[in-house]
Parts: structure tokens; C-alpha cells; sequence
């Protein structure tokens, strides 16, 4: 099966019922993709990512080309069989993390030189070297090398930048010689409405299977983020689905989803289980609070996931507070849990047409929690 | 259903197939009890344990005590549901822990005073207390509180000490109301075979649902431990299980079985796993070795468990290098499962009346793997 995708339903409010089918599986969109850096989500197996409602995940170019290579990755199966996941993965193309851990790098049109952040080797990255890494990897949607310029930046270098990863975006369609793999194309342009609709057209005249908004959540402030989203996903077409790269909290996705997003990633779920925060639809309940010493209740009433199915706050706050490796692995699947149903509710929400009547509900949720001592 | 031992068979060697019933179900012995340290064994859910062969676990009673405490554990309806395993466990005493990691220890008749190793809190731990806090735990196997005195120890302290574990013994079997729960007597003695025979005998005249031999694997060397299980398991009553308490190695697993030891447990599989050190037939394997960085083959050819059913030797090396929790995770499943399945062909040999036999190929297989460049 090759990659296409379905417009379903469109609320009034903008949300869309979408269908991605890939080689890899069908799932429906908006979906949410836990992130699995280094060809492993952090904390969890691939069962247990099934259990959680995952069906899509996400893996950092960036990372697996530096170690332990794409090259041995390919020799060993590919990706899907390495890290024994045979749902749908996604790989972004590592121009995100060249610009946020590469060290001394350097840009040209060619391409960009930086060094490992593990043993500061000198590596080049170009568009056609990103295509070849992810053809390497196998994964069932890639993206083209772009530049994700820091905030703030001037808006003559963002257009400069943006022009640059245009013309990489093509150069990048060009070099894609696997046709099972879906390429997608990432919009930039800073907080710029004009110059995110020049991008937007840009790459809808290059054509590609999808559109990723990226350089966003780079450090602008929240309303601007959800700004820049609220003008930029209208531009794209409505025939491919619609990526919001990295972000974000529950709100962002709820609020991404009204305007019309279909695929959203971010570490946010896995990386606060690690901290012990863990989202509930009454807000964040951080399980290190001495309220929870003696709570036998789960984490969330009525949730069932396999953390809340089986374990109390006690216990989890026990589990944090020695530092246990158990402790990472509940939380993670409680949090991964929770992000997949937010998406699993939105979808039904707009199966139903009742999107709005959703948001409303999911806000009185939250401010309710926010209300109490204790959630 | 309360307690009780079936010896099975005994064969010629000495090693003995056994069936111990328990509240939490029933298991056949010889059998290894990976450990549970703070009510979790670490990097593993009960269900990855039960995939692992594990059928008895034990706990810390030390660690329990001083984190999140007893009282909240048994409000909490117990360890078995706090920790969400229900199968046997077995809590030690604490004894063992307050030696080796309890701070400025004062010991007299009345018991132990120690600082947490936690937070420098005075606390006291006397063999009365001991059993009140296994009794808020819930285990279905409790110790009594006993002195674990270092090596080297002069005879005159092993003696002294000796005596006053048994009369400290004496009070925790006065002190026991819970008729549901087992407790072993453990028998101390050092080195010293005489010492051995009089605690053996001391212990056997009060009368325990089982036999512990406590004091080793304190930093003696190999040949002497063994030879004190050796000369020590036969003084104890053929109609009780004999526990090995904080034993070792598969080698050293093999010897007690031989020398009729029934229980075991110790950290070793689930710590060695953490640092990458993967236990198969033909010996340990360290993943981080290079030589696995291509390697497709799963850990152990043949092996049933979680990990060698779905992983390579690459993706675990890599998992290692990376330092991702999953790495933890897919080693502690293989050497739990290694241990456990060790186990079971123990029993298996002994039903057969081959266990010499299968000592032989068990030895064969570990110097062939030894003579190999790699296992």
C-alpha cells in the first residue's frame, strides 16, 4: 500500500476527519506521534506503545545517522525492523536538531556542516544526503532537509533562510528515488504571514504528499505560535494532511486540531512522565506531591491506561521518589495514553460535528481541575 | 490456601525437585526469586515478569520501612496490591540491609539502631518490630531478624553474634500472629562448619517452615561460600525448603541446587543487565562490544525470551551505547528469563534423574562459549 490521504469530514470549526494510509498501516487523523529519537520512545516497548493508542511514531534523522548510522540500520532491515515497530514512522529530515545541538555549524547552499554533539566529528548534511539517510531508514514518511532559523531572527534572514529551503525542499523532491516513502514539505517563514503563504505556495507548486508547518515552538511566545498556526494551516491544500512539527501541550493540540491540523509530534508526553508530571483531563498532576503519599486512587478515574488500570498515585509517587526505572515506564504509558485519546476524543468529536461542544467541554475539564486542591 | 513444602524427588547428586504452596499460588523448586528491592523489580511490570518465568519475587523489607514506610503499604491492602503482583513474595528481614548500608549501627540484645541510609534518621529495629513491619507488608514468606556479621569476623564475634541471632530468632517466631504467612530460621555460623551445625540444630529445635543460610556472599571467596553451602544444606530437615539467601552466579546456582538448596535470590541478573552484561548459555555477553554493532542475531539463539524473540544483538547494543531506558528494560527480560529457565532445566534434570548430566553440558556449553571469540 502506498501513501494517500483522506479528508473524511471537515467540522465547522475548521477540525478535519482525515484517513493516512501508508505501508506500514491506516490511522485516522488528527493523530498525535509520540517521538522515538533514537529509534526507541523512551521508557516504553513497541506493545506497550499499541496499548498507549499509538499507531504512528516519530524518529530523529539527526540522531540515527550519527549513531549507529543509517547505514547499519539499512543493513539490519531498516528502521521498522530494528526497533521491531511495524506501524507507521515518520522521520524528520535532522535539520531541527543540526540547528538546536549541532555545534560550530556552518550553512551554504549546498548544504550544512556542523559537528556530532557526541564526539564532535565533522558531519555534512545536504538535501540529497537527507533523502539518502531516510531512504537508508526506511520510514514511511520523510522530510526534506530545511533550515528552522532561531527566534528571533530578522525578517531579511528569514527570507533568505526560507528561500534557501525551498530551493533544498526541491532538491530534495529530486533526489527521492523510493516511491513507497511519502515526502512531505515543511513551510517556514518565521512569524511572518506574508512570507509563511510565499512558502505555503512555494511547495504547493513543487507538490508534495504532505505540509509540515515547522519553525515553531522555537521560543515565541505561545499566543504568536498559535497565531502563526491559525493563518499558516489554512494556506495548505485541504487534500494532504496538514503537520505541526513539535508541538506541543494538550491545549496547543486541541487548538491546532480547531485550525485544521492533522499530525502533531513533540517529547513532551514522554519527557514530563520522566519528571513525573503527568496530564489528566483536569490538568497536570505532578505525582511527587506529598498529597498522593497515601492516594489509592489511579492517577485518573476512568482512565485505562495500563498505568491507571493497574497502579495507585501511591504507588507511583513511591516508584518517582526512589528513582525507580518502573517509575518512567508507567508514567510515560499514562502520558502517551492520555495525548493518543485527546486525539482519539477529537476525531469523534468531529465525526459527530460537535467539535465546539468538544473544546468546551475539554476547557471546563481543565479550569475545574485548576479550581481544586487536588485533581 | 497456608504454606507448606512437598519434596518431589531427590536425586542421586543431592539436588531435590520440590513444590512450595503458598497464599499467592504454588511453584516447584528448585526455584530464583529476582529481587524487588523497593517493591518493584527494577525495569520489569509483573506481567514482563510472568513473561520472564518469574513466580516468586522478593522484597526489602529495610527499604520498605524507610520508604514510603509499612503503615501506608498495608493501608494500601498490602505489598501484593501495591505493587500490583500477585504471586509469592517473600520480604528478608531488613537484617542484611541495616549492616551493609545503615549508618553508625549500634547492635545490643534488645536489636539494632542505625541511621537511614535515606536521610540519617535514627532508627530502631528489633526482631519484634522486624515482624510487625513483614506483617503490614503482607509477604507470604518472612525472616526473622538476624545478624549478618562481616567477613573476616573473629570466631569469639561469629559466636556471639550467633547466639544472639537465635535468641532474636526465637522472638520473632513468639512475636508472628499471622498464622497465613511462613517464616524461615536463618542460619548464621560464619565459616565455621561446627558453628554452621549448632545454628542448624538451634534453629531446627524452635521449628520453621524453612531453612535460610544466611552470612554468605559477604566478600568471602568463591571455593569457601560453596564449601560452606556444601557442608551446611545437608544439616537442614529434608521436609522444609532451604534457601541460599543473596546467591549468585549461574555457577553458583548450579552448586547449591546440586548440594540441595531450593530458593535463591539475588541482584545479579537485574543489576548486570542494567550495565549491559547479558547472561546465555555459553556464558556472559557484554553488548557494548563492538562486535555486536552489526549483529542481527538476537542474543541468544533459541532463547524464548521478550527480548530474543524481537531484538538484535545490534538494536540492544545500541540501545546501550544510547543509554535509553529500554535498553534496561529488553536486558533485565532476557537474564530474568535466563535465570528462571536455568531454573526450570534444574527441574527438569531432577525429574528426570539427570542431573549430573545436565551439570556436565551445562559446563560444556559455558567453556565453549569461553574458547569462542564470540558467543
Amino acid at each position: 500500500m502506498s501513501f494517500s490521504f483522506t479528508l473524511i469530514k471537515k467540522d465547522i470549526t475548521g477540525a478535519r476527519l482525515g484517513m493516512v494510509s501508508t505501508p506500514h498501516g491506516a490511522f485516522q487523523t488528527p493523530v498525535f506521534m509520540p517521538v522515538g529519537t533514537r529509534a526507541a520512545v523512551k521508557a516504553m516497548t513497541p506493545e506497550g506503545l499499541r496499548d498507549a493508542g499509538a499507531e504512528i511514531i516519530l524518529a530523529n534523522t539527526y540522531h540515527l545517522y550519527l549513531r549507529p548510522g543509517h547505514e547499519i540500520i539499512k543493513e539490519l532491515g531498516g528502521l521498522h525492523c530494528f526497533m521491531n515497530w511495524d506501524g507507521t514512522i515518520l522521520t524528520d529530515s535532522g535539520g531541527f536538531q543540526v540547528f538546536s545541538l549541532g555545534k560550530l555549524r556552518k550553512i551554504d547552499e549546498t548544504g550544512v556542516v556542523f559537528n556530532s554533539h557526541l564526539d564532535g566529528a565533522r558531519c555534512v548534511l545536504t538535501p540529497e544526503s537527507a533523502i539518502e539517510v531516510q531512504q537508508a531508514l526506511g520510514a514511511d514518511i520523510i522530510m526534506p532537509l530545511d533550515e528552522c532559523p532561531p527566534y528571533p531572527a530578522s525578517r531579511a534572514y528569514i527570507e533568505e533562510s526560507m528561500a534557501r529551503t525551498h530551493r533544498w525542499a526541491k532538491r530534495c523532491k529530486g533526489a527521492k528515488t523510493n516511491a513507497a516513502q511519502a515526502l512531505f514539505g515543511i513551510v517556514q517563514g518565521g512569524m511572518h504571514a506574508d512570507l509563511r503563504k510565499a512558502s505555503a505556495n512555494a511547495l504547493i507548486d513543487m507538490g508534495f504528499d504532505g505540509y509540515a508547518l515547522g519553525g515553531l515552538s522555537v521560543g515565541e511566545e505561545k499566543p504568536l505560535m498559535r497565531e502563526v498556526v491559525s493563518f499558516s494551516a489554512p494556506l495548505l491544500p485541504e487534500s494532504a494532511p496538514r503537520y505541526l512539527m513539535g508541538v506541543g501541550t494538550p491545549e496547543d493540540l486541541v487548538h491546532g486540531v480547531e485550525n485544521g491540523i492533522d499530525m502533531f509530534d513533540c517529547v513532551m508526553p514522554t519527557r514530563n512522565a520522566r519528571n513525573g508530571t503527568l496530564f489528566t483531563r483536569r490538568g497536570k498532576l505532578v505525582i511527587k506531591n506529598g498529597l498522593y503519599e497515601r492516594d489509592s486512587r489511579p492517577v485518573e478515574e476512568g482512565c485505562l491506561c495500563y498505568a491507571c488500570r493497574n497502579y495507585s498515585r501511591a504507588y507511583l509517587r513511591h516508584l518517582f521518589m526512589a528513582g525507580e526505572i518502573l517509575s518512567s515506564m508507567l508514567n510515560t504509558a499514562h502520558n502517551l495514553y492520555y495525548y493518543c485519546s485527546l486525539m482519539k476524543r477529537m476525531r469523534a468529536a468531529i465525526s459527530e460535528g460537535g467539535f465546539n461542544e468538544f473544546k468546551k467541554g475539554f476547557y471546563t475539564d481543565i479550569e475545574a481541575g485548576n479550581m481544586r486542591e487536588e485533581p
